[in-house]
């Protein structure tokens, strides 16, 4: 056990460098923890010569990431170049073939072909490990495949894009609206080069998708997270929410309920004063309930060269300490194809809606509520100047599929200005 | 790899029973997890005949739980009994000799004797584990010895004591004072046998002195663990910290600095809307910080048969992986020992005393104040019936002796009523 572990580093952007400064920096403690010397081979990224702030030299460089991946002299390929396909997929698929363990940080490529990577891992004795794909520097992955692993997992909630967060928190702060707060965001390069992973939920969907295959032993299916972004959250939700009492968040919940896996990364309201309320700018929160363990809520930043690495080196120095689990917490063939349930889970939902002031509105509203079997907890109209009046309802908990015959009943009525707007309330 | 892990459990309390359940319930599970069986060869305990709400039937019994720690039919000794040394001390030293490993929730044995237990595991080649030990069912040692492991730690904070925060969030709620709520703490079970053990913080500071070693690479030193209990907290330092933005909470603070390590359980100030401050009831929260992760938070069950019962199964399933770390995440000959710092992190301060409502008396207050150096950030006095006045002030930075300086002198003043009170403020 005590030759050193070599890596090869294909990607030297944020989490690569930051991976090559802890290595540099924490040389002997590493050795310490881990009981050996760890080492880099050669590194590999897209240009050469460019200045990144942290010697290269005395690593071996290689422009082609599948040769990297190849070398005799790599135990282990650190794969963060990113891109669910391409140099990142052929690389990593390369570095399985030749018997290496893998550590990446890409949430896309193990979203579409975790599966099959895996199974391939396994069946060659290599392990593929993924903290830093998940909520950053949280070690959710660590958590959640051996710390809970004497549980029966019941829900995994998650918010897992710290843009996202940014972006919903700052239109509170500022008072400004989406697409001021989008392109301050892009200003200050929170934005992934195709902004609609980010805000179209799409990365955090990559990340509910693998907490899920590990919480529940099955297979990751991305495709059955139904998605939402965050385009469409006004400020008058915003404000309308926090009025009584709530707050939105980008949210992600996986649950195995009797009409099967439920995964959603949609905008959702929680209660202020919860730990998911309380949540500001780009830290993410990762929220796990067993049936042993009740609940433990994991906060930390979501991104970011030091904590990114930081969750890099955790799959590290694992692997240096010969900790070998499978990727999703059991043999990848013996992970199940859960049914994907139609229908989310029954819950309260905010419903706004501009009224017309005009007598009968509100129990015309009130009555196609109650016609869907839709119960009114609590009901806000708000004072007015013009001829419209913004209306706040919390119902009790409903099915979506009553909510959907309530909103299309409110939509076809003479007496809303526009449809409805309607977001579920997740029940912590 | 594939023989079934045969465990000894002794100690048939709430921990083990919880053990026992999840072993029964979950066998299947866990034998998809970490490819192997799971199963329990013999169970020990003070007395047999009692119903413990689980079948123990295909258990042998041992009344002597030494002779359960060297059967050959046990691989992993399960030490769920308590108690620093006697019974559980012997078992747990018999199950090393005879080449077993060891899991255990027993933070008293290891704060006390975790470094020579630790080092005649190791020569033998067996593990110690321990994360029931601390934070209940929150995965805190993992998170540290293995999430973390890239990082150099700079500090590590916690509420570790779910009967101290009941305690003290109750006081807050109901304004009942200290006495009481330690009688219905005492009424509900919440308290060790020796009470001092929670309400005098030594439990929790068992805790940090284990956190600690992890942390700074150091050997076990709870001798140096500056402990306070929460016994002097009254209803009125908590409604007045609560004025000024503050909660109080049994804090644990380590930390290495240039005077040396540094270790506290004391009841401090920390902002009532930080993590921190929101901790209700018997909830724990570990922070841990470090150069490339920044802060992370965990939260969750600081006891109880599930969550605790979770934490020691995370343990058990590691080894049933073959995942073996060192007991404080180096070897413990590696440890160090690290000088214990003899002042505390200079920090702002809460500052109570009852003045007597005379001229020229605050000016006194604060002339004193600036002759020790100690600068006031904010100053309250409050309106009142009587002949003395409610002072309260938070001081900016200060060092302890400083604080020690004013505080004495302020005792000795003609202008106060009784001796002021003072109560750290920990910066996050």
């Amino acid at each position: 056990m005590n030759h050193p572990l070599r890596l090869g580093i294909a990607g030297l952007g944020t989490v690569g460098v930051g991976v090559v400064k802890i290595i540099r920096k924490h040389a002997q403690l590493l050795e310490q923890r881990t009981g050996r010397k760890i080492v880099i081979s050669a590194v590999s990224a897209r240009t050469r010569d460019k200045d990144r702030g942290v010697s290269l030299s005395g690593y071996d460089w290689e422009d082609d990431p599948v040769a990297l991946a190849k070398r005799d002299d790599v135990d282990v390929f650190v794969e963060v170049m990113g891109g669910s396909d391409g140099p990142a997929k052929a690389a990593t698929e390369a570095a399985i073939a030749a018997g290496k363990d893998v550590v990446t940080a890409n949430k896309a490529m193990l979203a579409l072909h975790g599966q099959t990577l895996a199974e391939t891992a396994e069946e060659k004795g290599t392990v593929i490990r993924f903290e830093a794909a998940v909520a950053g520097g949280i070690p959710a992955v660590k958590a959640l495949t051996e710390g809970l692993a004497g549980n029966e997992i019941t829900r995994v909630m998650g918010v897992m894009n710290g843009t996202c967060n940014y972006i919903l928190t700052r239109m509170e702060a500022t008072g400004q609206g989406y697409n001021a707060l989008f392109d301050e965001a892009d200003k200050l390069g929170y934005l992934e080069a195709d902004p609609n992973l980010d805000v179209g939920g799409i990365d955090a969907g990559h990340k509910l998708a693998l907490l899920a295959s590990i919480a529940f032993g099955t297979k990751v299916s991305f495709d059955n997270v139904v998605l939402e972004g965050i385009q469409r959250i006004s400020l008058d939700d915003i404000t309308r929410a926090a009025d009584m009492g709530f707050r939105i968040k980008l949210l992600g919940v996986a649950q195995m309920t009797a009409r099967g896996l439920e995964q959603r990364m949609t905008p959702c309201l929680v209660p202020t004063l919860s730990p998911l309320g309380q949540l500001e700018g780009g830290t993410n929160m990762v929220v796990l309930e067993g049936d042993s363990i009740e609940q433990i809520v994991l906060r930390g930043p979501g991104a970011g060269e030091g904590p990114t690495a930081s969750a890099v080196m955790s799959d590290i120095t694992d692997i240096a300490r010969g900790i070998r689990v499978s990727t999703f917490g059991q043999p990848a063939k013996t992970l199940t194809n859960a049914p994907p349930s139609r229908s989310a889970t029954p819950a309260p939902y905010y419903l706004r809606m501009e009224l017309q002031d005009k007598p009968g509105a509100l129990a015309k509203v009130a009555s196609i509520l109650g016609e869907a079997g839709v119960s009114i907890d609590r009901m806000r109209q708000y004072g007015h100047a013009d001829t419209t009046a913004p209306v706040l309802i919390v119902t009790h908990k409903t099915t979506p599929a009553a909510l959907e015959q309530a909103t299309a009943g409110l939509a076809k009525t003479d007496v809303l200005v526009s449809d409805p707007v309607s977001l579920r309330i997740e029940v912590l």
